[in-house]
């Protein structure tokens, strides 16, 4: 096992991944009649990636952390695709794969800056599931250049389409770093766009701590046009990142007899440093940042692994909905959070997130849920993960 | 790994095969009125097969592919079974499995000749169930000669049962291209029955494109019973392979005051080329057609892989249960479909399906759904898929 | 595969072992009204546990088996954590997995003396779930001294917390021979406690063989308390083992205008000898009894195998509930259970379990269900299980 868990015949045809990770999350609410403080399994995979014949590869993956209160069954598929690798700079996939559409959202869930995604990237109402059916061609033309472009259901993880329309979009980044050929640094720069049918009758959205949620909009007609653009960059020199996005969703469609064109605009900016002096760039590969290695593990022998420290801002305005919202008392329409987060990265498949998420409530200002009227959720969130 | 994917310590005592497989689909409806186009996952699984002490096997596969809509879970047990295989001539089996009947029915769903089975064996009114709980005993009491019989629930997959009554059926095949030593043939005949509760108090039946539901009964008494028998045979040289079955399923019950006893007959036949010259009987062993191997796998040195053509007839006769019909607009008891088939095998782990099929109603001639009214229905289904 | 399945590098440093179990049972049951004879998938699962840098390991577990009815999903995340496994005196888990209460609940169920546990030990009122979500320290300080603690939601597998309230418990046992250095044999003792919120509004218990359900309050206020205690014993020499429990359960809350404060108190005592003369005590481990290895495997050289017969008596008494019965005809406040067992032992990872369990009800005397009145209810129960 040179890397993690892969399984090789001596020809190099063969080789068999088998992959898990488990999340074992900590969450705590304030105020606390909003949400019940918890221990949560965020995620718990279980899944295999077979690569054949060179050019050949298929993943299965399921996941089984889903809680059984709400609709989802506790278990489902996540990734389950093909791919067709002979070119690197057009490798075809077709199944149930994650769509790239901006930064963020194209990490690994393993590997995020923060415990969750900001509210400009979270599924909620600009996007609405991470997985989703049908084909798409990625791949790095140059070794500074990556791409994907996908044509896909849009009707999210383990659905058939519920209508004839299908989503697609694309995702252009560079590193300009690399083409400049400067060491230890990334200059990523890049942008999204897609374009398809809304497919539901509804729209919320959560705060990033998973806590309330604090948007919501029902009674929408199905048929809906849904559009998104984003632009994003992650400028990182040795231990020290800075990452931003902005994304632009419009909505345009009916309500009864009313028809709406509105826009929701979201964005955020962090910034992430290794305190224990690890390299960005040699954690960014094909437009995204992965694995960061410790220096050092913590073990008995070499030390204590790796310690990062973040911040970010993140800002989700949907007022143009503010009119249209589903309740008075308990909705808003505009939201502003702060995350504080801290992680111990103990070696490279084991890391422990602190994360401290304030969320500032506006259009209007307080919400009232469960008879506690507060304009701001404050949440912590403690996270174990392992991943193989 | 010689052949595919199986782990083994040098003893032979202990062996460990992983599995997987993916069906990613497209299809496409016509009228689209009546069902949507979409991207699906047909199949995606994963499990194990653990083999130990020679004479045991234990075997545990999940399916993850369902969709959200409807009863189901998006994920299932497939197979979940025990094997003693001491007796090659008297396999004992115990567990959840699929209980074989008819030829088209025992082929393992990587390998079936169209995308779809056809309307004899498609899962509906005269099967149920791929699965079932209960024992079986199969086996080779000779090179040509195969067999297995089975006890169980007849409730289907994961399902305990809902009355005491089990379904028991069997299954005799032969190869008389093997007992005559007839070089590059086969001559398989074959004859299944079974004999149960039917179970449900609704029959219904979809058609091989898994489009329209065109069938459909509903308020019979869930004591009826179902009486099976079927006859198959397959004629192959070479690379043609000439396959055609007989199924009649007999009903007796009561609904309401009203008894009932009918039958529904049906039939396919189809005829499949291996135009780059394989040897259908290569991919013959116990009783059924698998894994084709192309004499040149595609890849940038040695060929395009293997090419496939077939064309099938199929019918459904239930006019016994015409005057049951659910909706005397929606409904038909007769169906006829026509498919034609091109397969690229590109190695024996990943091929390529194209099926168009068209499916026309009678008795009545035509079904009026959502608005619209039309005799046939025409799809087009479009399969990558890998296994391991 | 020295030992089962495990893959290992040549370092030491990573390993993966990848598990499965699947248990295929028949089940008949008297009187037959009560609930129908059935084959049944018990456990089928599917899972890997990965172990890296000496001190790390993670593993998740699916489980496949249950049944389409009732509530739950087909499938289910059993063990879904993360352990840190330094200190051999306090091995540390997150996520989700058995909290350990009692001998009994705290075997593997694959090595249970029979086919189902106790009155005292099964799911049903006195414990909800097998799994629970939270953390766990756990160990062994010295060779004969074992004990884990927990803080846990309390609500159960794949549950995230409907309150804030936790639940805490602990185990501590010690095998008296192995202090004393007694050759052979096992003089175990140990108790547990644990207290936390009840966190539903029923409570609920069936018969040993999953058969009738006798014991039914509802109703209840959510926010009841719920203590237990529980003592426990195992004594065996060579291969004769005799076990006994008892535990209590309190329940503190209030159902609409009226407070109960009510126990209900449970217990067992069986007896287990294996006829080949297995010794007992090389299958005690930590507090708990595991794999039996047969001194001669089940195949056509060595023998036969394994044997072993028990015999257990068990009884569940809650007739503080009695006035707060669900029904006055179909319910009892107590059960006594008598269980007669077989197992065939055919290698390390095969058996089969036969057993022979006989009910009887009281206060009231007897229960009347689907039209049947009986006091007693009979059941076997015939278990093929293979597991890795």
């Amino acid at each position: 096992f040179k890397d993690g868990l892969v399984f090789e015949d001596g020809s190099g045809n063969w080789k068999l991944q088998i992959n898990g990770r488990v999340q074992a999350d900590f969450r705590r609410y304030d105020p606390s009649e909003w949400r019940d403080d918890t221990f949560s399994i965020r995620r718990a995979r279980f899944g295999g990636t077979f690569s054949f014949l060179k050019d050949f590869a298929v993943r299965v993956e399921g996941e089984y952390a889903n809680d059984n209160t709400g609709a989802r069954s506790t278990t489902a598929l996540t990734y389950g695709y093909l791919d067709y690798t002979r070119w690197q700079a057009a490798k075809l996939r077709a199944g149930q794969f994650k769509p790239f559409f901006g930064l963020e959202r194209s990490y690994s869930t393993n590997f995020t800056d923060f415990g969750e995604l900001s509210l400009a990237g979270n599924n909620g109402s600009i996007f609405n599931s991470t997985y989703d059916r049908g084909v798409m061609v990625h791949g790095d033309p140059a070794t500074w250049l990556n791409y994907n472009a996908y044509y896909v259901n849009g009707t999210g993880q383990n659905n058939d389409d519920q209508n004839d329309g299908k989503d697609m979009g694309a995702r252009v980044n560079a590193n300009l770093a690399r083409l400049g050929q400067i060491d230890d640094a990334v200059l990523h720069i890049g942008a999204s766009a897609s374009k398809g049918d809304l497919g539901r009758t509804s729209l919320a959205q959560s705060t990033e701590a998973n806590g309330v949620s604090f948007f919501s909009v029902t009674g929408l007609d199905a048929n809906a046009d849904r559009e998104r653009w984003g632009v994003e960059t992650a400028l990182s020199y040795g231990p020290v990142k800075f990452q931003a996005e902005y994304i632009n969703a419009n909505f345009q469609g009916e309500r009864g007899a009313t028809s709406y064109n509105n826009d929701i605009k979201a964005w955020y900016a962090d910034v992430n440093w290794l305190v224990t002096g690890e390299s960005w760039a040699d954690a960014y590969k094909s437009g995204v940042f992965g694995r960061v290695r410790p220096k050092q593990n913590f073990d008995d022998k070499h030390g204590w692994g790796a310690f990062e420290l973040g911040l970010r801002y993140s800002q989700f305005d949907a007022s143009d909905f503010r009119n249209m919202l589903a309740s008075a008392t308990a909705n808003a329409s505009k939201a502003e959070a702060w995350t504080l987060g801290a992680k111990w990265i103990l070696n490279p498949h084991a890391r422990i997130v602190l994360n401290y998420v304030q969320t500032r409530f506006d259009a209007p200002y307080a919400l009232t849920i469960a008879g506690e009227t507060d304009d701001t959720e404050k949440a912590v969130l403690l996270r174990a993960q392992y991943d193989f």
